[in-house]
């Protein structure tokens, strides 16, 4: 990533979407609801997207393209902060695709180091085998700090120096924290847990 | 209101919730979503709260004191914030027993002085004259800098303390302004407009 974009990325009015979904019914939901909220840095709310994507579906890696795309921010943004690799389940997100389709850098956020070796074998039991693959585009996990991420067309350094502007309330990307409590309080009535 | 609270009121970490309706179509949809967001003064956002009521219809005084009065944020709120006197157009709230049920006090933002004769004359047209009696029972529209609002349960000094500590980005509580961007980022894809 050219030199600019670096220096740009340390400002801390840097424009950024972070992503989670609602908590579901595996036995009942169909589709479930998934926020993007835009912050200048960690502390301004700019705007609220959402969209809806399927449980255990395939279509969320087009459904957070689009809904990133289209929306009147995107001149502005400047990455894309995911929790976790999948949404509604096991609609795992194709982090490649997302990063070559909005032009943006993506970085999963993970709280706790994932068993890899679990989720796979859960893949292939639930016949999903063809989704391995996709967790692996998403590329190594690397610890920053007290968490965990997957780079796309971001580096390390580069990531800390974003991380650092926006994790402002928790340990976590504030954009990302706040979408988990948009998505669950308008799901449940009240947010709850943490993204 | 005895002194203390006053006191504790103009603190820059006062909880507050804002509360806003999301845009809805009259001719098709029969319940609106309607978010609370409670805040630390006008800055961080400690949780979402939702409820959906009738369009038009006579449960939003009901819905929005249980939404309230059961979240796990009741013993820290100290203000509720409402954007007009009415959610899903007609439905409008009785700030009186809102105030008298939550023990807290409210003010009605208005963004432009309403026209009370038309509105009244509309609901008159529409069948709704019992709602006359809620629209005055709001008590008198007041000018606070740009903005109007009507109080319920704590007076113009102390309400200005108040709203110098929550309207942090723009001209009305941030609260609001946020509860209107979820409400409609979540109904319609985007957020759009302002509350």
């Amino acid at each position: 990533m050219p030199r600019h974009t670096l220096e740009k990325m340390v400002k801390k009015e840097i424009r950024v979407i972070g992503i989670d979904d609602s908590p579901f019914n595996k036995f009942k939901d169909k589709k479930i609801l998934v926020v993007g909220v835009v912050m200048r840095g960690g502390s301004w709310v700019d705007g609220i997207l959402s969209t809806k994507v399927d449980v255990d579906g395939n279509d969320a890696t087009k459904k957070i393209t689009s809904m990133i795309k289209k929306c009147k921010f995107k001149p502005q943004l400047q990455c894309i902060f995911l929790d976790g690799i999948a949404v509604a389940g096991f609609n795992v997100i194709d982090v490649q695709e997302l990063n070559k389709k909005t032009k943006l850098p993506v970085v999963v956020v993970i709280r706790r180091k994932p068993n890899i070796k679990n989720i796979k074998k859960t893949l292939i039991k639930i016949n999903k085998k063809q989704k391995i693959k996709l967790i692996e585009k998403a590329g190594n996990v690397v610890q920053i700090g007290d968490i965990f991420v997957q780079l796309t067309g971001i580096d390390l350094e580069e990531a800390k120096k974003v991380l650092k502007v926006v994790c402002t309330r928790s340990l976590i990307p504030e954009p990302i924290r706040l979408a988990h409590l948009i998505a669950s309080g308008v799901v449940l009535g009240e947010s709850r847990g943490r993204a």
